[in-house]
């Protein structure tokens, strides 16, 4: 990771800079990125055109998802990442120029053009969110919605269902264990990486039984957590525990296919779901999905997750980051698995 | 396989016998079965009892899926069969004595008592059909409920998609490719085991396109077939074409998962659906299914299968085969890409 001054002197952050920094990507890794695989620029920042207004970014969104964009494979959810050019993503920042009339200096707003300090882009580029919709507004970035989509549209969710979740103590996994259980599930099972992570689960989360998945096979570890199986599996990783959740699966199961943590942290194909007899056998349904195409699902999520909040009945979990310069690093941990919760990085003071 | 006569005395048929045959399974074989795992027996057939019914089989239905159950792995849609008992599965006969007001002699009945001459039991264990439903009684055990229910509900075809059918020359295949024609597909390719059934896809059946999947990569093959990409894929077989169709699939394809062939022919695992990536990356859906959680649904199929026929805009293909005895051999053949269409064996006369 280089950074690089554009004009040869760093100026202090102002509501009227000329200039910002921005991550970009330097180079495609061939397996897992490091920090050269990265670039920190210095950039102008013009003054908003016409239609146009300039946004700081207060944080912005880290996600695993975004190796995946990194590695830029033949089939991706959403583009991928090009050489030279800054990570998009979410973010979410405040006006503090508008030259159009939907939006004002001080408006909060939610948008896709990531790794940057400053965005300058048309007006509708950009979604005004209510500032005293939740008690931090980092939570505008929250993977809640991921999770509900997910649980209710691609499994399913039934009251009554046993649910196991991967990845249960990260960003979307830690919803969906919370949710499912909110909305009726009999017994929820997580897994995590870390003794830590585990105690957290069946303690601050609420989980029913949680296991380290290092700690032997994981079909062994699911059988003792499920003893009567499981109905939905919530999956983060792929390999070894998908495989062990389609074995567990009661008939009529259903997989909703989130992330891929296990591809995308060894960079090895993965067999995916196994054997097919007991897709067949069982009757299940195995479903990828990304909240992209549901959004119009988000909204109905966010009033819950706000009467949720309200009632103190979920835990939001984050990981915060400071400085845009600690992205690139913050993303490796994040995919080592040192973080906990949903993960930002906060921008500015 | 041995034949064995109870009394030692084979007795003609008549249409108050005292004795019939049947086919046990005789040994759980270790890999395919060969015909020593059949027995062929003569049992004594009782006068029904006050409420049963007395029915000489006319058809027996023969099934790939058969073998499934004669493994007998762990996760199975149905029973296995047991060693020492009679095959079950759909057979059509005729009543031929009644002690229950609800069926009478002549009444045409399909069951589910499978391998044997003669069935005696509950009235209600029998269903009365149409005699003149279909141009062949046969017809009453045919997969097209089974084509339907995977192509409409597990694989919620729309008009306008691209479908893929693998062993589309066989009961299930010949009938999802021609439904999903008629239901507004606007490309239908199917894969067979010889030049012969390619020929006779594209020819009486009426596929867009068809190749033999012993020539080369399946992948190539669908990638010239399919151009364009496919939007469902019916499954009969598993391992390489479902690999190739999930890798040719468009976005938000769907998989209906109706057979596993090429498991069963080989007494191999399988490594299944293969990358997860795609099935994220692509949101696709990738769901087994039986017909018998979906009974509800044959009748509508029986309709519009019947409007079908009289217009002539659809082909129904079996293979006959004559006498229980030759049951396990045909089976056998079946599994071993012999037949065409839908197998039935036809007892008496």
């Amino acid at each position: 990771m280089k950074s690089s001054a554009k004009n040869g002197s760093l100026l202090a952050l102002s509501s009227s800079p000329s200039t910002g920094l921005e991550v970009r990507l330097a180079a495609r890794p061939v397996g897992l990125p490091n920090l050269d695989h990265f670039d920190v620029v210095e950039v102008d920042v013009p003054a908003p055109a016409p239609g146009e207004v300039r946004v700081r970014n207060l944080f912005m969104s880290l996600d695993p998802g975004m190796l995946m964009l990194i590695a830029g494979g033949s089939s991706l959810p959403m583009p991928r990442y090009e050489v030279g050019e800054v990570m998009y993503g979410d973010a979410l920042g405040e006006v503090v120029s508008s030259a159009d009339p939907s939006l004002s200096e001080g408006d909060l707003v939610v948008h896709r053009f990531g790794w940057r300090e400053y965005a300058v882009a048309e007006a509708s580029a950009f979604r005004r969110v209510d500032k005293a919709a939740y008690p931090s507004p980092s939570m505008h970035l929250g993977f809640g919605p991921v999770a509900y989509i997910g649980l209710m549209d691609a499994a399913g969710l039934q009251p009554g269902d046993t649910v196991f979740v991967s990845s249960a103590a990260g960003a979307t996994g830690s919803m969906a264990g919370q949710i499912a259980r909110l909305k009726g599930a009999r017994r929820v099972i997580g897994s995590a990486g870390s003794a830590d992570k585990v105690a957290h689960l069946t303690g601050k989360l609420g989980f029913d039984a949680a296991f380290d998945y290092h700690d032997g096979p994981v079909l062994d570890r699911l059988r003792e957590a499920a003893p009567e199986g499981i109905d939905v599996y919530f999956d983060n990783v792929g390999g070894e525990q998908l495989r062990a959740a389609i074995e567990v699966m009661n008939v009529h199961g259903r997989v909703a296919v989130c992330g891929a943590l296990n591809r995308q942290s060894t960079a090895r194909p993965d067999e995916g779901p196994g054997d097919l007899l007991n897709v067949l056998g069982k009757r299940l349904t195995i479903r990828g999905f990304t909240l992209w195409d549901h959004l119009d699902r988000a909204a109905e999520f966010g009033e819950q997750f706000r009467d949720w909040l309200r009632e103190g009945s979920i835990v939001y979990d984050e990981t915060v980051i400071s400085g845009l310069e600690s992205a690139p690093e913050a993303l490796l941990d994040l995919v080592r698995g040192r973080h906990t919760g949903k993960t930002v990085v906060r921008l500015g003071s």
